[in-house]
């Protein structure tokens, strides 16, 4: 294609509102423009990669036995109260009235309409497995759209469910869109992580995360760069770092006026010691009502899945302060374990060994020092913190990362949520009526492209992986006017074109260094500039992501590209 | 891929509820499954279907320079508002609200949003043209959702939009997208109709539809097969069938007694005359109040758009009874040409020559014969009639018939309604700010596959094109237990994906006849049978649209379908 004919309205500054990358990147490189809150029309560009990844999901989908179908986003109310997330969507959900005033809703996740499908069509064993997808627009009345695409309003994913007739089948069928999911981010050219997921509100009992590291994510995962180990933050497991100070000696606990210092941060300044001197106390109520006293190390934070996996409770409340006050005698800011009795203490394993230690001393503006686990207070050892930067690996010792992260696919066993709430069984061999097991697997097709934008920008734009950018190459004609660089442009575009190659011809009357900076803004992973030095039958091949530059004959510079663009 | 593992839940009855032949078959072949009034499920078929289609409308769209993009279903108020019609579409949008009580609809169409685009980013006459266009859902509360994918809520389309800087710009981007439209129903297989089109209610200046023959259409086109004329219904010219009976001689008006005749049809019973012999008289009045008295032969209809154009008057309504007896102190049935004052008489020029036929005697229960235009009264001829079946072409003779189609496609010359309401300016080479002129162009994505299925089917089921069938090639194994049949069949399934051919092997343990049955069905064009010849080497190959069966050498059969399927 020919650049002069092409609507790419790329901008000069940074748009003023835009404070991600990639929603930054995406607005000045002229892929998509804004129509409304968490609403976005997406441009030439945009379209061109949404196509390209759209492309290798459909393949990787359809490799795994994977049939497409296409569901409305028009979806009546009837067959979302069945399953009970017509309430459980709550204002998330866009609803609407027909002209006859029946309820609708805009299809946020389709499990519920690929159930009453199956629920329809699937009567024996005989026709599982089933693995049905589409790719196709979801709504979702997003309480803060912002960060550009991240988090928006509207947008495309691909969404598939698989029908199983046990859960060996289920686990076969998971594992296949692991694989898949796997193929299809490296195609995407994406620098992912994998990640264990809490399983949460959708009630399954597997889920895995694929992640994206990401300035722009409100997700943490703990990974390691060595072993690949990652998790989910709240899962996450570690040796911590070492103490900063080594315990000393001592009998018994001991008081300690601190008047006035009630955080950790104030209390190790006030004894002149590190946080990882100090017990830090938390005192949460479970909400079968059971209060806790739970022991962390000065620098850790609670984490709260571990806890209630702990204690087995779903959730949990930080106690009240007239709670605290009635259990310890004492207020936040002076608690410790020592002579706790109407409360279970909970004390997580980076307090293991450990000796001789500052804890709340159960009276205001009092601390007490040489406090000892096991010692002078009975202690249960369980993993109860956060994994912080710096800590490691517990059987490699090597070191991991927390990083933010954005979610580009989801894979999850939902067991029989739906097919038992909407009644969806077959006949067994046997000839008994049993309950379909189901899985559900998405990608976000957005997701994909923003990922590639947060992880591969700079200062002069983005870098796209070849298999998703608008172009694989652009040739840059420096001097239109120059009638043998024109030829020798042209040449190399029906080259490329002849190679299978993706090519734009930067055919703008523009001065060579705004075709630049264009080029690089936009992401074409190549480019070939025809400059004077054509004379002497030589280009130049640059490749955006490195800015290496390499001089060519005319006659190969096609060639290796196309060398390089295979891999 | 092996139909064993596909979800193809075809029907062995038809469906009770559905009509229509593509409603019918789309279900019974197992292509959709309703969800809701005017809602539906696109199973693994109809996607497959549907993304070949979208292919070639891509492919030809990009072939006159169209640029892809992705425009949002979800419309905030506002823009709608800009160009007034926010109120316009009525009950036909559906409209909702979101968390914070803003105003949204879902999109029906997308001049609004493409022109707040180019508001936003064309400045300068040198970025025109340009042609943008999506393939994208749109939504619709259609008052009577029926026919399966005929009259539907929510469905796709691929529309375009030209902007130009003159007239003649727009008349060349009309004229691309003529091209392209005619390129892409050719490739989807469809013999199609171009009919100039009422520009109607969107107010722009030239306009034309492709449109389907087929019973389930509620526009009616008239076309000549024999020259390629073809018009819509209220817009065609002809020359009508001559008198049944020749006129005869006569003197002068004479009344007779007609007593209860009223009708056209009773009339000429009760005389013993053909309807030929009679003169229709129509009573109208126009919306700037000009009242009218149109005469027809008697077997003629008014076309109302042809009667507008006439007088210059955007709408008309039948006379109120009480106008009719103030003007003709008689009452309808018995009114006539004859001695009428009070408003202008219009004459369709199929009376033009006749002589001593029968009118109105503006008596009740009396009729005149012997009325003859321009002696008895003053004629003052045009075209206004409708053309029926069997009148001829004005210029060739060649007979027209009258059909039934669907619309498949619509091309509009915009003109200057939004860019004018929404203030879509450019600077021009003089540095004077002008409205950017504009074209519209749409296309029925599942209207294609509804009307190859109106077009192609038969007793038992459809026959699709290639180019859009889900499958050009099924391989049925009549016998899975035979080891040679099975190899036979698997070694033609290998040649046909190694030569390109979209191929189904039709691996299910059911008896041969069920295997064709459905293979039929669902419309596959190409069937190879491996039967019990293979032991002599030879395979049934069977053309489903002709049923024509040749046999063909193993070694053949493959190459003889890629070479049919190149046409």
């Amino acid at each position: 294609m020919y650049w002069s004919k092409l609507f790419i309205p790329t901008l000069r500054e940074d748009p003023a509102d835009a404070e991600v990358a990639s929603h930054r990147l995406l607005l000045r490189a002229g892929y998509i423009r804004q129509l409304s809150a968490g609403i976005y029309n997406y441009l030439f560009l945009a379209q061109r990669s949404i196509l390209k990844i759209t492309q290798i999901v459909r393949e990787e989908m359809d490799a795994i036995g994977g049939q497409e179908m296409l569901l409305p986003a028009l979806n009546p109310a009837e067959v979302w109260k069945e399953s009970g997330r017509w309430e459980g969507m709550g204002q998330n959900m866009f609803r609407l009235k027909d002209r006859w005033g029946h309820d609708l809703c805009l299809g946020m996740t389709h499990e519920e309409i690929m159930t009453y499908i199956a629920r329809g069509e699937l009567r024996s064993y005989k026709q599982l497995p089933q693995i049905w997808y589409q790719i196709q627009t979801k709504f979702r009345d997003e309480p803060r759209p912002k960060s550009g695409l991240l988090r928006v309003r509207q947008f495309i994913m691909k969404d598939a469910y698989s029908f199983d007739l046990a859960p060996e089948g289920l686990d076969k069928s998971y594992d296949a869109h692991a694989v898949a999911y796997r193929k299809i981010f490296t195609r995407c050219g994406l620098d992912f992580i994998e990640v264990e997921a809490d399983s949460g509100a959708m009630g399954g009992s597997q889920s895995q995360e694929f992640m994206v590291a990401s300035a722009a994510g409100e997700d943490f995962v703990v990974r390691c760069r060595a072993t690949g180990y990652a998790a989910n933050l709240e899962k996450a497991v570690s040796r911590p770092v070492p103490p900063a100070q080594p315990d000393p000696e001592g009998d018994a606990p001991e008081e300690i006026h601190t008047p006035g210092q009630k955080t950790i941060a104030e209390v190790a300044a006030f004894l002149s010691l590190p946080e990882t001197s100090l017990i830090k106390s938390v005192v949460v109520v479970t909400d079968d009502n059971r209060p806790f006293l739970v022991l962390l190390r000065g620098d850790h934070q609670l984490s709260e899945t571990k806890f209630n996996s702990a204690v087995g409770a779903k959730e949990h409340r930080a106690a009240h302060p007239d709670e605290i006050r009635e259990w310890f005698q004492a207020d936040p800011g002076s608690l410790g374990p020592v002579g706790v009795t109407k409360l279970k203490v909970l004390t997580d394993k980076a307090l293991e060994g450990r000796q001789n230690m500052v804890s709340g001393a159960n009276r205001n503006d009092y601390h007490l020092k040489n406090v000892t686990p096991g010692r002078d207070f009975m202690a249960e050892y369980h993993d109860l913190r956060q994994v912080v930067s710096g800590d490691t690996e517990l059987e490699t010792g090597a070191a991991l990362d927390v990083v933010k992260t954005v979610e580009i696919g989801h894979i999850f066993k939902l067991g029989y949520r739906y097919s038992k709430s909407m009644g969806l069984n077959v006949l067994t061999e046997s000839g008994e009526e049993k309950a379909v097991i189901m899985g559900s697997y998405g990608i976000g097709i957005e997701r994909i492209l923003c990922a590639a934008f947060e992880l591969y920008n700079d200062k002069d734009g983005v870098s796209l992986p070849a298999s998703i950018a608008p172009f694989a190459l652009v040739l840059t004609v420096t001097n239109l006017k120059d009638e043998a660089l024109l030829a020798a442009g042209n040449d190399l575009y029906a080259q490329a074109k002849a190679a299978g190659i993706d090519v734009l011809m930067d055919d703008r009357d523009e001065r060579p260094g705004v075709k630049f900076k264009d080029a690089d803004l936009i992401g074409i992973p190549w480019r070939i500039n025809i400059g004077k030095k054509v004379a002497q039958g030589l280009v130049e091949v640059v490749e955006r992501r490195t800015k290496e530059m390499v001089e060519k004959p005319l006659a190969e510079a096609i060639a290796y590209v196309a060398d390089r663009l295979r891999g």
